[in-house]
């Protein structure tokens, strides 16, 4: 992994400040729930109304402790830090602990932060601010394997969707990375690039850079964007396509959505849409590009209907359908190992 | 046309400074063809060895005849701007001159420019640089008529044949506006936004703000960028076409490149799989999307071979196929206006 890839360094703690409802805690769950393994424990202020279910430590034990990262893992209202944050934040820096977000605001920003880290020799890394040394793509053929999660829609399983693809094949013995591609994503995996900052021009080179050479076995498991017929992201998708020339893609869908979240006026489209274009667009990087299955969110289905929509999905495609959170994805994972084994 | 698109004022002069040769002065010798009505004079340095074909003027004289900008129309090698250059703009600027220029380096960064800037009231105005408060593309249906210029490659003559749309549009008296996508287009435009350096998530709504909804029969002519079967910068393309949401299209092609520019392994598509694939695309945003015909670059052809070409690509298309330089663009006005009439 070169340098213009964002990355910080590990085991790290989750700071949740006085944060009081899981909703603004997403970022800190789902990094106690992906890497658990690299996770020491939670800073929390008093007030705190969230735990997720790690040991709760002062800034001084998790430095004491090894931690050599302090994520900040929730939103307050606003997008900003609030000042009673600010003093565990700069007792961080000054200790050498590099501090981690994904704000809107840059941490430089953040009172006093700067100086301290400064004094304390720590980093401070804002997930949302892409490199900005990005090559313009190539489109040359890398070594390795990979496969990319599309979706019909934005928000609809390509993150989870591919950490558990990546943690399935670990689980199999096979090679695999999972590649960050928005500031979630690049919080759990500590590396990525968060694609849809980046300058226009250098879309696909980011992608190419996010997935480099690797061993012919190896695969990458990379984070999808956006949606390839979206009014408003596609050339998001269409980059990160072409760039990932991934050999193979998963598509994820949700049944029940009609239209693009946020765009009444357009209707989600077909399965067999996506794919179609998907296959015809990835082409010009990777010509042997196929769909391996389908990954259906049906958290909003009563489960004597799931069954319904599994069967016409895996109908309509010819593919393995699951809803990883039900089934896991072993069949997709199945597919995948039989369409690509040497 | 709202504050996020990049404008200056005229009329201008043109800074030539002590450019020796007409490869580096392409900006300034563009802006004298397209311009010429705005353009008051060129300013030019002793040694100079360009001439631009229109009155030398000082600085004074330049402002005494009521230049409200100054347009650096020539790239010194290395993109800067020479010591011996900046007396000359200072002057400009401290006498009011807005400061116009399409560098790798902002203007702010020229030494003790700013401060002149300040004390005359002018700006500095960099044309690579993106507006920063775009918004995100909605897909919503504009008012009025959109063309826009594609290619089966980069550099192949969207730039030209879209100013050439523009001129023959409104000699026949029909309302047109040329929508500038680079720096040099932003420069003969007077204002515009360089799409691709918009960052990725802005791309398809920079292109919406750059074709606001418009009366009825009112055509924007709209330059292209990029290429829809290119590995480096489809993406580009892609966001620019969905974002415009154009009723017709232009294909520029350069039919004896066989490789696209720079990336020997990629050979240039068929004007057939471009004109498939940009319809494909389009259609998101405009179900009626149509290609009217196609701008041949025949510059490096013999003339007794030139017609050649121009039947075998009519023939493949269907369509009227001219080199706008020898035959004008007529034919292609033609069919627009055909195909658009109320």
């Amino acid at each position: 992994m070169t340098s213009t890839v964002v990355s910080f360094n590990t085991p790290f703690v989750i700071f949740l400040g006085d944060i009081g409802s899981e909703t603004y805690a997403k970022t800190g769950l789902g990094l106690v729930e992906w890497r658990r393994d690299q996770c020491i424990g939670q800073v929390r202020l008093p007030g705190a109304g969230v735990d997720a279910g790690v040991r709760d430590l002062t800034v001084a034990e998790a430095r004491a402790r090894g931690a050599r990262s302090l994520i900040i893992g929730s939103a307050a209202v606003g997008g900003g830090i609030p000042a009673n944050w600010i003093p565990s934040l700069r007792a961080a820096a000054e200790a050498g602990i590099d501090i981690v977000a994904g704000l809107h605001i840059r941490l430089g920003t953040v009172l006093g932060l700067a100086d301290a880290a400064t004094r304390g020799g720590a980093r401070l890394v804002d997930v949302r601010v892409p490199p900005v040394d990005l090559p313009v793509g190539t489109g040359r053929k890398r070594r390795g394997l990979r496969v990319l999660t599309v979706g019909t829609d934005c928000a609809c399983g390509k993150k989870y969707t591919a950490l558990a693809l990546d943690r399935e094949l670990r689980r199999r013995g096979v090679a695999s990375d999972f590649r960050a591609t928005g500031q979630t994503g690049i919080m759990i995996a500590g590396r990525g690039i968060p694609i849809d900052a980046v300058v226009s021009d250098f879309v696909t080179g980011a992608a190419e850079t996010l997935s480099p050479d690797n061993d012919a076995a190896h695969w990458d498991v990379i984070e999808g964007q956006g949606a390839i017929l979206h009014p408003g992201y596609l050339q998001v998708t269409v980059g990160l396509l072409v760039g990932s020339q991934p050999d193979a893609f998963v598509l994820c869908h949700d049944p029940l959505r009609e239209h693009l979240t946020g765009w009444p006026s357009f209707p989600v489209p077909s399965l067999s849409e996506v794919i179609e274009r998907t296959v015809a667009t990835g082409r010009l990087t990777n010509p042997r590009i196929c769909c391996v299955g389908v990954s259906l969110n049906t958290s909003k289905i009563a489960a004597a209907d799931r069954g319904v929509f599994i069967n016409q999905a895996a109908a309509e495609t010819g593919l393995p359908c699951v809803d990883p959170l039900v089934e896991g994805v072993g069949p997709l994972v199945d597919r995948l190992l039989a369409e690509f084994s040497a």
